[in-house]
């Protein structure tokens, strides 16, 4: 029997895996792939420590960090979770573990476009971050898709560093909140094209165009931009676990500690209802949750 | 007038100056030090991504990384915080500055003993770190005034360096970790004075002596050392600003998104009410306190 398993090897799960094996719970740590979202940044200037370094890099680095304290790790996809009379067991496609304490970071996945050349200009154009990539396009021509708050947000963000930013909203309107709707509708860099849907990108080597339909008139027209932020929404990666409470934005809700509501799973970083999505953030959070996990687990005793 | 000043430059200091700056709000860092007690960590293990690095180089990495950023600082001490009509005044002694928002990030000080002499030797025997200060005593008598963790570490960490090591401790066991507690019992060169109050020190250019009250037998004893290492406890560095809520632990309280009870101002790190202080959750925090500055500015015009 484990002490804890950590579902998830972004930075919340990664975070969590070496606090709770330098608390020494016999930990294991299931996860699809390493690194999460943080792994698909072209570059992270705002995590604490690291001066502009790429996604990828941090991520073997936040990697190495977990082998050296030499936390058990498995390349597996979780099938379910289900709470038993005194442990939880965890089951994936080959096997069954059963586990004292569970600690979900398994993330959000981006709602993709689904438009051809979406997956070959990923980091090459096309990011789901306009945080973490706003600073890359410096006088560049950009433009977000989407129409809610996080799309005027990405707009708000990138009309510091681009020359030009478009927005292309598939509604008539913006979902998002006035102030937010003010401020994007008085810039000056900012365009709005709204009843507008995306239909493919395309470029040489690095994104260059893309199309989309005026569904005003019915015509395809042809955009030019060095950057597209996707921000139609994402998706927490919980399926496998049953009713735990969630969010209206289906994201698991925590208290100031990363409980959950079932007794004995927490849950941390960009799968719950933090609101910043940020790799720091949830780092430190990973963090708290391993050590409320360790500490359910003493007092339990 | 500054967007955002953040008083504090400990890791959650840095991390939401980092972000203030990312964001392009017009920030001044203002600290008396950098690093805070991350910097007098002799091994940080457990900052995601820094894989056994002494507390003075991940800190320099900090520093390095808010450089780069180009964040504005200044070495001062803040003296005042006065909430104005539309704006916050911060006073140093030297400088007063207009502000949107304020991030406390003071963290904590180590609570001193309050007891004659204790001014007078400090830096002259009297310490508040043994991992800084530590090596100043080779094979010299040393005594940690304490009885938590915090002490347990200092004597674990002076054993090394010094030739005798007391720790004076008021109560009868102590309230560390038994692993702490059962190294610390063990050692050939501690020796444990229990229900011991420090009640003065002395010496004539440095420190040479201290007394103590023997609580069993109410017997006034003198003690010769030449370094004490005070480790009684921390208190968070608030005195600046008034009429902010505090728990009773005197900690700053925020919410979920780092807010104070004071509209404008945010709090991070040691400082506040969460739960473990930690490097990476410090960090975390940092971020999230000037994400959420941020937004109270961009919200309110």
């Amino acid at each position: 029997m484990y002490d804890c398993i950590i579902i998830g090897a972004g930075p919340a799960g990664m975070s969590a895996a070496i606090y709770a094996a330098r608390k020494k719970l016999k930990t294991l740590l299931l996860t699809e792939e390493f690194g999460g979202q943080a792994a698909k940044s072209a570059e992270v200037d705002n995590y604490l420590g690291f001066t502009k370094i790429s996604g990828a890099e941090l991520v073997a680095k936040f990697h190495e960090h977990v082998d050296s304290i030499g936390v058990e790790t498995k390349t597996a996809t979780v099938e379910s979770v289900t709470k038993q009379e005194k442990f939880f067991e965890v089951k994936t496609k080959e096997e069954t573990f059963q586990v004292k304490v569970i600690i979900i970071t398994s993330g959000k996945v981006p709602r993709p476009l689904n438009i051809p050349g979406e997956k070959e200009f990923l980091g090459k154009g096309i990011s789901y971050c306009a945080t973490c990539d706003g600073p890359l396009f410096n006088d560049k021509t950009v433009t977000v898709i989407g129409g809610g708050n996080s799309a005027l947000d990405a707009a708000i963000e990138l009309e510091k560093h681009a020359s030009k930013v478009y927005i292309l909203n598939i509604n008539e309107d913006f979902q998002g909140d006035e102030i937010r709707k003010d401020h994007v509708k008085a810039s000056k860099k900012i365009e709005i094209l709204s009843q507008a849907q995306i239909i493919s990108v395309g470029g040489d080597q690095v994104l260059e165009n893309l199309k989309y339909k005026d569904l005003k008139s019915a015509e395809t027209k042809d955009l030019a931009v060095d950057g597209i932020f996707v921000e139609i929404g994402w998706t927490p990666a919980t399926k496998f676990v049953k009713d735990i409470k969630l969010n209206n934005l289906k994201e698991i809700e925590i208290d100031s500690v990363n409980k959950t509501s079932i007794d004995g799973i927490f849950a941390a970083g960009d799968v719950t209802n933090i609101k910043d999505k940020q790799v720091i953030i949830a780092a430190g959070e990973g963090a708290k949750a391993a050590l409320s996990a360790w500490e359910y687990i003493i007092t339990k005793k």
